[in-house]
This record gives structure tokens, sequence and C-alpha cells, in this order.
């Protein structure tokens, strides 16, 4: 591609690349006040716009409000470290238009925001870009989504919810909708048959009037549409059967959030703070944007520091087991890494990742590494490779919301990685 | 009074007492979702008004964008406990009305959130009510003026900043203003000739203007005023002199962590952070409420828990030192103890607080045990009594915001409490 030096092209427009971009040398919000070309206001710039969402991702709860999510009273677990920084930015591969990378590179082309890499639960590579810092919680996005879904299978597991009920066994008000003879696995696995638009490129799309309802992006003056999340779902109308296919829609998670809470009646925060932040031993407080009445964002809104991710995707690869207590129920974890049916996810036309599927909202490779991802937008991700004892966590501001528009670089940059890990 | 049962009258007007207006007891915020009429939802509902007030002053982050205070890296420095509970709770005194109270009443009757005493550094006494826990930050409101003049003050001492200077020295946009003349130590003692109305009880007063400019309350369809603190400060035009009278007004803080802002390049945040919150082995993170341009309200946006604030109190009681290491000058603290003159304070009438003063944002009572304190509205209260060598850190959330409605029974309360612990 030919594109302007200092800058990347995706989807035929030109952005500024990596370093160019880097929020510190733009200068988001610094000033006293800021000059009012390097603002990030919630409600008057695209807060989530690009080159602006370099800052925002680090700072959503000075954007919105947020729920926090309690590290617990006791102190932090630390992973240990076993650097390995100069074999790691050896590292060379091959993208997936056939073009040679190096490690350095692949970090500024795929606007990583921070990057810890665990093998064998030992810090192998750390490294911070931009304005991220290690105790600075930065979006998830949907990654989000596999914490809220792996609790969710905890709860199935432990008898609390039974995944072939329908969803009006907890959620009466969504008979009649799309959901309204879903069971609550196919919700779990995005199998469900209901018109409902994703496609982030796409301006009239459903995950905007979603985000709306959620207070995720400012409302139009005299707006009369839903006031919260679950006003959002209830008008959900089916299209097309259940059960057949993987669709990725992100209102899948907030209907099982709702559930989880109808449930338990236990605030999602809390549960992500008893079940998996005080127990792993955080190092920092998360936090999870919510709507107008107080519900988190299970489908997008959680933001927390790199290397508590990197822990939650450890307790995966160790099969739910940290330092001597069950945190999740090993079967949970294994039924994850077993995925689930790929014919249903190829369905879904993701032509960069074939083979995988969908389980219990993680991205199941089926890979030589047996690897298997949270992945959200704008280059979040979580990769959980037990085939080479390997966990990578990593948080971008790609400007392209899909992760279809880093996943050359990446998928082949973590296979690589996992490979030399591996030895 | 004759009022009806479980009810408490102010001002002519009877309130839900505070065991009845237990936000546990209500159940705000409870259901999934809430049912409507239990809903605390900004621009819906006042988030502020009574009896909403004492879940809301819980869950500001919920409600409006905040920026984090954080911890730090280092382990929480917990205090030594020496617990005399039954003393405490035996204690009986006699109200500024003449009426004879014992210790329990006393807390609900000031609608107590959370209340813990300290005498020589150690936990005496701690008890939360309502839904305080010992991890939940509780609005501070304007004690958030206390930590912030104590650091102005100590960067005064540290030659960063000239209290003799005017304040255009160092915001040439305050020209014109009523701060084109005053000078920095005339605004850190709140002696400053300003029109602005601070009268809570009046809803045309010029507190809730500034409050809109903050995002700190909805704003009107067509709303065209300021669009945050800065822009509504440069509109404060003069009324009177400066240097005679103190005069309790909010916008002086503000305009004094913009002049910390603009001589540092420092947040507000990450000073208190830097120089407080990490060295003194908070428990918790805390965080300030933030207009739309990400400015902390300095005058009265702070969030902390308890026992981070009984700190900051102890710190203050010990002369800045904390552990061996000084953390604030001595002669800062020593000259928030000496006050300013008490016959400038006397002129703004306060009839409850006869004798104190006002310096560097503290309210200094002159009495027996030397005490000086920090005074947030609806209860809010950080008692320094060196004469007792203890610290009262308490939360409230009273229907009514000034002091006055229950210094009557807080002060002979606190008094009370220090001549027993004196002994």
């Amino acid at each position: 591609m030919q594109t302007p030096s200092g800058t990347l092209e995706f989807d035929g427009q030109a952005y500024l690349d990596g370093r160019a971009s880097d929020p510190a040398v733009l200068g988001w919000m610094e000033g006293t006040p800021p000059p009012p070309g390097k603002r990030v206001q919630f409600g008057v710039q695209p807060t989530l716009g690009f080159p602006q969402i370099r800052w925002s991702l680090c700072h959503m709860r000075e954007l919105v409000p947020t729920v926090n999510v309690w590290r617990g009273d006791g102190g932090a677990r630390e992973f240990p470290k076993a650097l390995r920084t100069s074999d790691v930015e050896a590292l060379r591969f091959q993208d997936m238009d056939g073009r040679a990378r190096g490690w350095e590179e692949s970090l500024h082309d795929t606007y990583t925001d921070g990057i810890v890499v665990l093998h064998r639960g030992r810090i192998v590579y750390e490294r911070y870009l931009g304005i991220l810092q290690p105790h600075l919680p930065h979006s998830c996005f949907s990654i989000t989504k596999s914490y809220a879904c792996t609790l969710a299978a905890a709860l199935v597991h432990e008898g609390v919810l039974d995944e072939t009920r329908t969803i009006p066994h907890w959620l009466p008000e969504m008979r009649g909708t799309a959901y309204g003879n879903a069971t609550l696995r196919q919700v779990m696995d995005m199998q469900i048959g209901v018109k409902y638009s994703e496609a982030y490129a796409d301006k009239s799309a459903d995950i905007w009037a979603y985000s709306r309802a959620g207070s995720l992006l400012p409302r139009p003056a005299g707006y009369s549409g839903p006031g919260n999340f679950y006003e959002y779902l209830v008008t959900l109308q089916p299209e097309g059967a259940h059960g057949e296919a993987f669709a990725y829609k992100t209102v899948n998670t907030e209907v099982l959030c709702w559930v989880m809470k109808r449930a338990t009646g236990v605030p999602f925060a809390r549960m992500l703070s008893e079940r998996l932040w005080s127990p792993l031993g955080c190092e920092q407080d998360a936090y999870i944007t919510v709507d107008s009445i107080g519900v988190p964002m299970g489908g997008g809104g959680l933001s927390a520091s790199l290397r508590d991710l990197a822990r939650f995707g450890e307790l995966m690869r160790r099969g739910g087991e940290w330092h001597g207590r069950q945190l999740l129920p090993q079967a949970v974890v294994d039924d994850v890494q077993r995925g689930s049916d790929p014919a249903k996810f190829a369905k879904a036309g993701y032509s960069l990742l074939a083979g995988y599927s969908y389980r219990s909202m993680w991205w199941v490779s089926h890979n030589e590494l047996d690897a298997f991802e949270g992945r959200g937008i704008h280059g979040q991700r979580l990769y959980v490779a037990p085939g080479a004892e390997m966990v990578v966590a990593r948080f971008g501001s790609h400007p392209v919301a899909s992760s279809a528009a880093n996943d050359p670089i990446t998928l082949p940059q973590l296979l690589a990685l996992g490979r030399m890990l591996k030895g």
C-alpha cells in the first residue's frame, strides 16, 4: 500500500500510524485547560474516534459513570518475572499478507498500548506504549464478555443456572422477543436468531442504538428511545432460528448478565470482585461503565489493568486453579477449551478465523497451541495458549474497531511467540 | 418539636429520621432493574435529594464521570486498634439546645453513615451505618477543600507558589474578574469580595450555576451557560473588598486548584496520590468528580474511604510527619492550627461557630482541644483535636446541606469525646 509517511491504510483510508498517533505526542487533554483541539469530551467529540481513542481507552471513567470492581483487602499476588525481552524482541514472523514482520514494528502497527506475555506463569515480556501505565485500567471492550460468560458457566456448573432453560424462565419480560424461545446455552454460545447488527463500520447498525440506550454514546436532543439496557433488550425481534449458526451480537451478553443478576441478586461488579479480583490477588481495582440505572455493560464495559487481565488468562490456563484454590471449576475451563461446533462458526464468515469455534463467549482457535481468545474491538486481546503454557494480554487503540483489522498481524505474531516459548 | 414518629424536623420541615431513612431499609437501586420509585438517576431524580442522598453519597461515580486517586503500589499501612467501644457508646452529653444526648442516638440523629475515632493514632471506635462499608469511598464534599489548600500551602512553603501574588500572575484570564486583584493567600483564607452566593437552601443561588457548569447537576434543554468550571470562574464579578471578612465561597477553591494545576502541571488527582494517598499507605483508591473537560471539582468532588480520610486527619495531628517521613511541612500544619483572625470570621455570622477562624480552608475552633475541622455539606467532618490527641472522621447523609443542621449535636458530641479521651 502506498500511504504517506507516518500513516497506515485500512479499508482504503489513511490513518496516523502507531508512533504518530501516540497520545502523549499528540497531547490530548494536556493544558490547563486543554485547548479546544486537544479535548476529549463526551457528547462533544466522538470519544472513540481516532486518534483521540488512543487517550480515551485509558480514561473511560473520566468520560462516563462507572462502577468499581474492588480488588479486596488482601495484598496483590505479583507474578514472578523471568524476562526474555531480547528473545521476544528478536522475533520475526510473516503476517497473513505474506509480509515479513519484526516484533517492534508489529507492536506499533497494531496500535498496541501495552502487552504482557506470561510463560509458565512468569512474566517473560512486558511493555507499555503511549500513555498506558502498569496501574492504569484500560478498556477491555468485549473481553468483558469472556469474564461474564465464564462466571455464568460457573453458575451453571454450581446448579444456580440451568443452561437448558429458555430466557423467560428468569426474565418473563423477554417473552415475545427474540429470546422468548432461546435457551441460556444458545445465548452463551451466541447462536441466537435476533434482528440486530453489529457492523461497526455502519453508522446505522443496531450496536449504536444499543450504545445510546446504555448511555455509552450521547443521545440526540429529544431522544425518546430506550432509557437503559433492559429497555433496549425487550425490543429485540427474532430473525432466523436459534442454535444453527454463530452470530456475534453483544446484546446476547447483556441478556446473559440480566439473567445472572436476576437469578443471583449479585451485581456483576461484586461477582467479579468476589470470585476473581479478590482471590486472584489483582493489583488494581477495575471498573465497568454503567447505564442510567446503574446496570454495568456486561458486553464491553470493563476496564482493567494489563497484568490483572493477564491474571484471568493465567487462571484459565491453569484450569481454574490458583495457588491451591479452585476459583473456577476445571470442567468449565475444559469446556471452553474444547470449544463448540466449528461448522456453526464457519457460517458467520470470519475469513481470518478459519477453523475457530465460539464457546461461552471465548473464541476457540483449535490451533496447534490449543489457544482460545478473549477479543475486544480496537485491539483488545487475551490469548490463552495452553499448548505453549503461554498467556498474552494486549491492549490497543487501533483506528478500526473490528479485530479483523489487526488479526493479520496479531494472529501470526502470537502463534510465532507461542512456538518460540514452547521451544 | 412535635414531629411524627420516625421523623425529624429541620427548618420547619419533617424528614424521615436516621433509622427510617436507612438506604438499605428503603432499598434504593435494589432490584433487576430497580423499580422506578427506587431509582437514583442523574438527570432524572435529584440525586442529592433526601432520602436518596443516603444512597448517592456512597455511589457518586455511578452517577457522574470521575478521576481516580491511586493509592499506589505499596501495601496499606493499617491503623493499630485499641477499641474503647463501650466507653464511647456510654458517652452522654448536652447538645446546643440543652437536650441530653446519648451516643447511639447522636449517630442516628446526625444521619451518620460512618465514624472512626483515633486516639494517639489508634482506632478506639469505628462504626458503619446504612450502606457504607470500610472499603467504600463516600463523598467528602468540602473536606476536599482542606486537602486542596493544604497541598497549596505546602507548595507555598516549597516556593512553588507565592501567596502574596495576585491571581492573574498565574491566570491572566482572571483579569477583570473579582480575582483580578486578589492575592493567593486571600483566596486560601476565603477573604474574597466576589458576587457569588452559596446559600444551599436558595434554588437560585450561584452554587447551582457553578454545579451545572461543572456537570455536577444536569443542564436544562438548550443550556448555553459555561461548559466547565473554568468558563464559569471567569464570569465572577467583584462585590466588596478582599481581605476584610471571611466569606465561604466554593469558587475560591476552584480558582486555587486552577492556579495549582497551571503552576505545576500536575493534575490534582495525581498530586493527591503522590503526596498523600501513596505515602500515607491509604487502603483504597479515592476518586474525584470531573467536569466536561476533565477538571476535578477541587471544591467538593472527592470521595474517599472513612479510614483514609482519618489518615489525613492523623497526618495533620502529627504535624505532617508519617512514620519517619515529613509528608507535609510542620510549618504548614502549625499555621493551620494557629488559624487566622477570628474577628474576620465573626463577620460571616456563623452563630454556632463562635470564636472560630478559617485558615487554608480549615475551620479552626480555637477551643480547649485546639481542634480544627474539615467540613462538608450533609454531615462530612474531619475533626482534628491535637489537645486530646484525637482525630474523628465522620461521613453522613443529612437531609439538610448546611453543617449548621448537625452542628448542634456534632460539636458538643466531639468535644465530649475529646474530653473523655483526654482523661
